[in-house]
């Protein structure tokens, strides 16, 4: 089996190197994935840039390819040009944070394993939820993920499909709750921003907002994240809201200016 | 009315200017955008800079704000902290080249229609279709975007709920062929990447994948606008893929490691 592993954390990322160590168990292992930190940039994508790209070593671990580009493009990049035939399977993570809620849409994570669908690629996104009073142990987190993965696999997961999971944060004695397959809540997460000035009188604004699992609806990721539930949820990148789109389709519409 | 207008080409774009200039005759509006290009971008947003503000006056048609972030970050701080009130309705666009099919999820322009969804409001993305060989009339396309526009209000567009239109490219004497209210299309577009050296000898790629509308579904955005016709699609944030969940949510999940 050959595994294509990739993160917006960036290629050194504590998150991908314990997940590497794990997904050698289920075959060989190609890391393509950003030079720097990629977080929250969404599914961009490269277009007036070039791509650089090197060869490195990480922690003893791993030799990979570093692009200096987005998550999206990396998996592109990687199956266009880098790997030796392409992948039976493609990891994103884990990334240092939560992609739950509406900010699945956000998550370079996402977008990565979203990018290696529309190829035809089986895809799993792996994110850790983390809490300020709690060292994240990614390697635990990570042999969770791989039961988890192989489960989605198990499960049909097929070229073209794609789902994300999430792992809860975990005390050293504790372990999570069992596994929950879920939707997406949609709800929106507060949105605050402190205004404050430039030495030169200009303004300008810090984003103060906090995502919290709180504000969850039940039966969601967010809601069985914050339980202590691993969660998985299926994905798809077809935006149509069917219902909207049967109700404006049987209106008349004219080219009025 | 209280109209925000924003984008993801920048504040100075024509077809942003094109589009304000029709919306003054729907109602007040107010211009948000980013400072500088934001093409390709995704849906990100910005959490660990600053965003810095400034006020503008462009090409003598208005005075607006220009943030120094993303087409999502200017929704989120233009309805926080710089509009009046709550805005009426928001319009991303008008976007210099379509967002048809998967472009949906890479395009700025519709995340920050999408954004402003998230937050109960009701948004519309504009986008126009490009070619080499013709120069783009925004003036033209502003007086179609408008007249649709109408029309997804007058078809019941509430807050929270976002739509998507894409505006075909016209020779001087054409009229689209009408409208025509269609899903997204999901096929992948073709990857092509070119090598270079740089001199000092490291590997660098530009990705030289042309975005064409011929690979298209029927009944799909990509093949009513290669058609000629404006295009609606009604947008949704829910990602969750709706067989998938049924499925495997009725199966065995375990924590095996």
């Amino acid at each position: 089996m050959l595994i294509l592993l990739t993160n917006d954390d960036g290629i050194r990322a504590p998150g991908l190197v314990a997940m590497y160590r794990q997904l050698t168990r289920l075959g060989e292992v190609h890391v393509v994935a950003p030079a720097t930190v990629q977080s929250a940039t969404g599914h961009g994508i490269t277009m007036s840039a070039p791509l650089m790209t090197a060869r490195v070593e990480v922690d003893g671990a791993f030799t990979g390819t570093s692009v200096d580009g987005r998550p999206a493009d990396c998996v592109k990049l990687a199956v266009a040009r880098i790997l030796p035939r392409r992948p039976d399977l493609v990891v994103s993570g884990i990334n240092s944070g939560a992609n739950v809620g509406i900010n699945v849409i956000y998550s370079g994570t996402v977008a990565a394993a979203i990018e290696a669908a529309f190829l035809g690629l089986p895809a799993v996104a792996v994110s850790l939820y983390l809490r300020k009073q709690i060292e994240p142990d990614y390697h635990q987190a990570a042999k969770y993920a791989l039961g988890t993965i192989n489960q989605c696999i198990s499960s049909g997961l097929r070229g073209g499909q794609v789902a994300t999971i999430n792992l809860p944060v975990l005390q050293p004695d504790q372990e999570p709750k069992g596994i929950k397959v879920v939707r997406q809540c949609t709800r929106a997460w507060p949105d605050a921003y402190e205004s404050r000035k430039d030495p030169r009188g200009r303004e300008y604004f810090w984003n103060t907002g906090i995502f919290t699992l709180e504000n969850a609806a039940d039966d969601t990721d967010v809601a069985a994240l914050r339980d202590g539930y691993i969660t998985v949820t299926p994905l798809q990148f077809d935006l149509t809201h069917e219902s909207m789109l049967r109700d404006w389709a049987g209106r008349d519409w004219s080219l009025g200016q």
